[in-house]
């Protein structure tokens, strides 16, 4: 199967595009519009690229009705958003943190789930996760204008908070303590409970 | 635990951030220098954003000497490259393909497998891949000039090839098919097969 992007629907670009690449990490952001009111979020295009300076990357996509999710808006407007990981046992909390609420109604409150202060950047970091890594916003490159066009959010990351009982007894993280969750096509969700290790070529 | 990463050595943010961003898609990637010599290359800085136009982004890091890498060198030189993806019954090969070879010897030879021409790149396309995208790349945005900074190579993907035999019934990638492999920290990988679904709440 050959698929030509430029003879394509971008909807089915979109839907290709997200059953092929794979798994994808989930950023599940914590940011603040100007008046302060927390917003939380998961977003698969999500990724670190980097880490002199650690940099992360996250494209919120548009709402269904076009407009910009309040994670843009927000690292628009306050320049900063906590990345806290995405873990099998608050599965149903990320997904449920996708629902588009209006702007000011809190997806914290709806998960149920609570804050903490971060240390250097305005947005609270999520309690419940075993990691929040606290990021200011480096540029913000759109990559066109249309409902499915990508906005690169590029983060700096300042500060990582790591839960203590998801290291080992060197003080690393443990995968299979700190059990991530990631995003495929359409539905699905993978766990990273089947795990292998190999070690790079000389 | 809390790291301030500005008091933190680089590689140490390093190795805590390839921990805890997990698990990270790998862009087994083929590209061509000046010549027309191919290079392959597995990198897990890597992930999809947005899709009208579809973008994905790769950064390549540097050698251990602190040179660039040849995809990176390629992207400069030739503004193509092709993702292939990366899956289980290839990761030994995945990981031998990391091998730092000379620019020039072939880490398509190394590792046994061949290559088919692509549609609309130079780069040829991995033949035992499922997944070939075919990118061009938009723009390449350094974070940094030291050794562990990131380049971002932003591709726009104009081709999408898609094997038959990863296919369900009604023409979509099933994911238990494809069986993609994922990065994690340290020398951890993991399989896409302990996989769930939830619906999008509404």
């Amino acid at each position: 199967m050959q698929i030509d992007v430029s003879q394509t629907n971008p909807l089915d670009v979109y839907r290709l595009l997200i059953s092929v690449v794979t798994p994808r990490p989930i950023a599940w952001v914590t940011s603040v519009d100007k008046q302060g009111r927390v917003n939380l979020a998961p977003f698969s295009f999500f990724n670190a690229f980097g880490a002199d300076p650690p940099v992360v990357v996250i494209a919120p996509n548009r709402k269904r009705d076009g407009s910009p999710k309040d994670t843009l808006s927000n690292a628009h407007e306050t320049g900063q958003f906590v990345v806290n990981a995405a873990i099998a046992d608050l599965a149903a909390a990320v997904n449920l943190s996708s629902k588009e609420l209006p702007p000011g109604e809190s997806e914290v409150e709806l998960t149920g789930l609570s804050v903490l202060p971060s240390v250097k950047v305005a947005p609270p970091r999520l309690a419940e996760s075993p990691v929040n890594m606290e990021c200011v916003v480096r540029q913000i490159i759109p990559m066109g204008e249309r409902p499915l066009s990508a906005n690169l959010v590029i983060g700096e990351v300042v500060m990582i908070h790591v839960a203590p009982h998801v290291l080992d007894e060197d003080g690393r993280v443990d995968p299979r303590k700190l059990r991530t969750i990631a995003r495929l096509g359409g539905e699905f969700y993978c766990h990273t409970s089947d795990l292998f290790q190999m070690k790079r070529p000389d």
